[in-house]
C-alpha cells in the first residue's frame, strides 16, 4: 500500500511560500492517530507521515526558506523530527493554543510578509494526500499566477461522487487573468472554454483554468450533492488556498477586524521576542473561527481554479478505500496480517499478527495497546471510542506505548505493582536533562551503543551488556555521546509511584526545566 | 461470561473411577488456544480451564484416589498445575504420543484395575461444558449400576438441534437392569416408558432410563440429522462412557485383539517401573484407533442412557453461542471491550483494549501476541490460520507470550537484536535447574521477593530493587526460597544467540537433565 510519491525534481518553479497547516487534533484514525500522534503524523499510506508527503510534494518548488509548518505546542518536537527525518526543512510556527485556520493564516501572513512583503502564499492542509504532484504543482503555479492579480485563489477539486462530508464551490464567471500553467500554451479565449470540455479532457484541466467564486456550499444533503455534481460547475472545497499574504490580511481587516487586530499583536510580539507566556495570553484572546466563514465566504475577490489531483482529505478510515492499494478482492492490507478470503475490508497490523476470516467491508486496526474492529458503514462512529475513552481518563486515545521525545523514544514494554519496564532510544549525540525521582530508582541495561552516565558527582561510561543504578533523590543524567551510532537501553523502574510527573529537572537541552 | 457451576457438595455418591482424557491437541480456539495449551488447559467460560471445570464437576462424588487423567507429555506439567491449583488431584497417565481415545481408554483401564478388579469407570472428556452439574451426576450414578451388569454404557444428549457435525445414538429396547438414580422413585416398568414421555419431562430424564443401543451412526448429512431430531429416539454421541474396566479390556479383545495386546504390553511395562524409553517406544507401535470404532459400533453390549445436561463440546468459537452468557444484543463479550452496537458478536480481550463498533456475527479474539477477525460462520476455518502458521515455521500457534514451567512462568516482553526481555515468575519454594548458557548473558532485576542466585561458585541472596549478572559460560540457578510470597525477576538478555535452546542442564528438579 502506497501512496503515489511526487518526483523530487519537477520542471515546475514556484516563487510563492507553502503554508502548512498541521494542527489538527482529528480522532477518527484511531487506534493509528492519539492526541499526540494525530492524522498528520502518522504513516498511514506510505512509510512516510501525511506531513513529511506534504512537505516533499512542494519541496521540489518551493525552497526551505519559503516553508512554514504551522502546528500545536504539543506537537512541535515530532514536527521537527520529522521533517528533519526526511531532510525537509521549514520554520515552524507554535500555536500555543489551536483557533481554527484563520488566526493560523493570519500570523503566518505576518511572518511571511516580514521576509517578503509581496510574497505569495499557498496554504495547504498537512493530512491531505494529492497523488498527482506533478499535476499539483502546475495547479500552484497558476493559481500564483492568478493571486499575484489580487485574487484569493481556492483549489476546486472535480468532484468524484455526491458525497455530504465536503463543502462546495461553485464557479462563476473565467478570469482572464495571467496565462495557463508553464508548458502548456494558452487558450485563445479561456471563456470559451466550457466546463464540460475541461472536465472532459485532464489536459485542458492541465490548463488550470481560473474562475470566479459564484459561491462557497457548506456541507450540503444527499440530493443537493447530487445536483451540484450533475450540474457539473461544483467543486469539493479542499482548504487549499493560494493567495498575496498582505492581501489576505486586508481581507481579514475588512470582514473579521478583530481576528485580525489579535492576530497583529501576536506576530509584534513575536516579532519583539516576546516569552511564552506572554504569546499563550494572546493566543488565548483570540476568536476561533475558520478562514472560509471569516473570509472567502464574504469576500469578492475569490478565484477557483478547478483541479483533478487525485486529492482526497482521508477523513475516516474508510476513505482508504479511494487512496490506497487493493488486493484483488478489494481489501487493503497493511502489515502482518493471514487474510483467508475477506472482502472489501481494511486490515492494518503492526508488531503483532493478525488474522482475519471471511470478512465483508469490515476495518481492523491492530495496534500495541489497543485495536479497533468496526464495521466500515461506521467509520465515523470511531471518534465515540475516543469520547469514551476520554471520559473513563484512559490513556489509549493520548499517546502510543512508544513515545517519542527530543531526545529519542521510549517504549513502556510493561508496567506491574511497584515497577515499570521501558525500552530508551537516545539518538546520536543527544541526552536527557539532569534530573532526579524522589519515589523510583532505575536499572538500565546497555542494550547496544554506550551510554554516558551521571549519577550524583560521578560520570562514567556503561557499554554495551553491562548495567548500572540510579538509587531515588540522586540526580543523574543518560546521555549517548556517539554520534553516529544510537544508544538502547532496558530500564527497569522500581517503586511506589511510577508516574511521568516524578521527575524534577535541572538542566534540560529543551527548555523544560520548571515544567 | 461464566458457565454454571457445579454445586461443591452433592447428595450422589459414586462408587466409580473418573478417567478424564486430556490429551486433545485442539486448534480450532486459536489464537486462544495452541499446541501447548490447547482448549481443555484453557478458561474458555469461567475462570476456571475447562480441565478443571471437568475435575470439578466430578469431585463431590469421586474422591482423588478414584481420579484419573490422561494427557500427553508436553502437556502434563500444565494438567499438574492446574489441578494443584484447584486443589482436586488425581493420578496423572501421561501418553508420550496422542494414539486416539481406545489406547488411552485401554492403559487407564488396566491401571485401574490394578486398585481395583471390579472397578467401574467413567470416561469423560476434559473440554466439554456440562451445565447441569447435578443431572450430570445422578445420570453417572444410573450408569454405574448399569455398568455394574456388564453393560457398556453411553449418555446419549438429547439433541437440540439437526447439528451434522455430531456423531448420533439410536436407542434400541428399554433395559430392566438394576433401579433408576437415588433419590427418583422407580417406575414401575421401565418399559412402559415412551421416549416421548422420556423427552417431554425433565423429571423422567432425571430418572435416567437405560435402553439398548439400536446402533451408532456417524457424523449425518442434513436430511438426515432432521430426521433423527424428529425421530426422538435418536441421541447425540457426547464421547462419554461408562463401563467395568475389565469389561472394557475384554471387549477390546475381542474386537481390536491387536489394541488391547499393545495396551496390555505398555500397562504392564509401566507397572514394572520400565524407563521412558521403553514406554515411548511401545506407544509408537499401537494403532490409533477411536474407542467409537474400535468397540462401541461392534460389541452387542452397548447401553445409552439419555440425559440432557446442558451440553456441549465446544467445538469452535462460533459454538460459545450456545454455551455462553450473553448481552442484550445477543453479544458474547470477555475482557477489556468497548462496543458500539454490535450484535451476535463474540468479542474476546485479554490485557489489551479492543473497541468494537456495528459488527454483525464476527468473532474478534485479541491475545498479547495474534489477533482473530473472523466471520462466525467461517469458524471452522481457524484452523487454516494454525495450518498456515505451521508452514511458516512461527511461533504464534504453539505457545502464548506466557509459558508454564513447573517451577513458575516466564513472559517474553521484547525480542531485539541481540537482545531478549523476559519478565520470570518463580513460585514459593521452587527453583530453576542448574544451568549454563553458551552464548548469552543474563541481567537480573528482583522486582518483588528475593533471588537466591548461585553464579559459578558463588550463592547469594537478591532482594526487591537489586539486581545481579550472569555472564556466559557460567553456571548458575535461580530460586525462590521463601515458603510463600513468588519471586518476580525481569531478565535482561544479551548475546548473539538467543534461542531457549542454549541451555546446558546440570541438575533439575523436573527431570530435564539432558534434554
Amino acid at each position: 500500500m502506497s501512496a503515489s510519491r511526487g518526483k523530487q525534481h519537477s520542471s515546475v518553479t514556484l516563487d510563492l511560500h507553502a503554508v502548512i497547516l498541521a494542527g489538527g487534533t482529528g480522532t477518527r484514525f484511531w487506534p493509528l492517530s492519539r492526541r499526540l500522534a494525530p492524522k498528520q503524523l502518522i504513516a498511514l499510506l506510505s512509510d512516510r507521515t501525511m506531513l513529511q508527503e506534504t512537505v516533499l510534494r512542494v519541496a521540489p518548488a518551493v525552497p526551505a526558506e519559503r516553508r512554514w509548518v504551522v502546528t500545536g505546542g504539543d506537537l512541535a518536537d515530532e514536527v521537527g523530527r520529522q521533517l528533519r527525518a526526511v531532510d525537509a526543512n521549514a520554520t515552524v510556527i507554535v500555536e500555543p493554543v489551536g483557533r481554527n485556520t484563520a488566526p493560523a493564516i493570519a500570523v503566518a501572513a505576518h511572518r511571511v510578509i516580514e521576509r517578503d512583503p509581496d510574497a505569495v502564499m499557498a496554504v495547504l492542509p498537512a493530512d491531505h494526500v494529492i497523488a498527482k504532484s506533478d499535476a499539483f504543482l502546475r495547479c500552484l503555479a497558476r493559481a500564483e499566477e492568478v493571486a499575484r492579480e489580487g485574487f484569493l485563489v481556492t483549489i476546486g477539486l472535480v468532484p468524484r461522487r455526491a458525497e455530504t462530508g465536503y463543502g462546495y464551490i461553485q464557479r462563476g464567471e473565467p478570469l482572464r487573468v495571467g496565462s495557463p500553467a508553464s508548458g502548456v500554451k494558452p487558450d485563445a479565449d479561456a471563456s470559451s472554454v466550457t466546463l464540460d470540455r475541461c472536465l472532459a479532457s485532464s489536459v485542458t484541466l492541465d490548463r488550470c483554468l481560473a474562475f470566479r467564486v459564484a459561491r462557497f456550499v457548506e456541507k450540503p444533503d444527499r440530493a443537493a450533492a447530487e445536483r451540484y455534481v450533475a450540474a457539473g460547475d461544483y467543486f469539493w472545497n479542499g482548504g487549499m488556498f493560494i493567495w498575496r499574504a498582505a492581501a489576505i490580511l486586508d481581507e481579514l481587516r475588512a470582514h473579521a477586524p478583530a481576528v485580525a487586530e489579535a492576530a497583529t499583536r501576536i506576530a509584534e510580539a513575536m516579532k519583539a521576542g516576546a516569552d511564552r507566556n506572554r504569546i499563550d495570553e494572546l493566543y488565548r484572546t483570540i476568536e476561533a473561527v475558520s478562514i472560509d466563514y471569516a473570509v472567502m465566504e464574504r469576500t469578492r475577490r475569490a478565484a477557483v481554479i478547478p483541479a483533478e489531483l487525485g486529492w482526497s482529505d482521508v477523513g475516516s478510515w474508510a476513505a482508504l478505500d479511494d487512496v490506497a492499494e487493493k488486493d484483488e478482492r478489494g481489501n487493503v492490507i497493511s502489515g502482518r496480517v493471514l487474510d483467508f478470503g475477506s472482502e472489501r475490508s481494511i486490515l492494518y497490523a503492526q508488531d503483532r499478527l493478525v488474522a482475519t476470516i471471511g470478512l465483508k467491508d469490515v476495518i481492523v486496526v491492530d495496534t500495541p495497546d489497543a485495536t479497533l474492529v468496526c464495521d466500515k458503514d461506521r467509520a465515523q462512529d470511531v471518534r465515540r471510542v475516543v469520547e469514551t475513552l476520554e471520559a473513563q481518563r484512559a490513556q489509549e486515545h493520548v499517546t502510543h506505548k512508544t513515545v517519542q521525545r527530543p531526545w529519542g523514544a521510549y517504549t513502556v514494554l510493561e508496567e506491574g505493582e511497584c515497577y515499570k519496564i521501558k525500552r530508551i532510544v537516545i539518538n546520536p549525540s543527544s541526552r536527557l536533562s539532569l534530573q532526579m525521582h524522589r519515589q523510583r530508582s532505575e536499572h538500565w541495561v546497555v542494550v547496544s551503543g554506550t551510554a554516558r552516565v551521571t549519577c550524583g558527582d560521578r560520570v562514567y561510561d556503561v557499554k554495551t551488556n553491562e548495567s548500572t543504578y540510579i538509587p531515588p533523590q540522586t540526580r543523574h543524567r543518560l546521555e549517548n555521546p556517539d554520534p553516529a551510532i544510537p544508544l538502547q537501553i532496558i530500564e527497569v523502574q522500581n517503586g511506589p509511584y511510577l508516574g511521568e510527573d516524578d521527575i524534577v529537572r535541572f538542566d534540560d537541552d529543551f527548555g523544560r526545566t520548571g515544567r
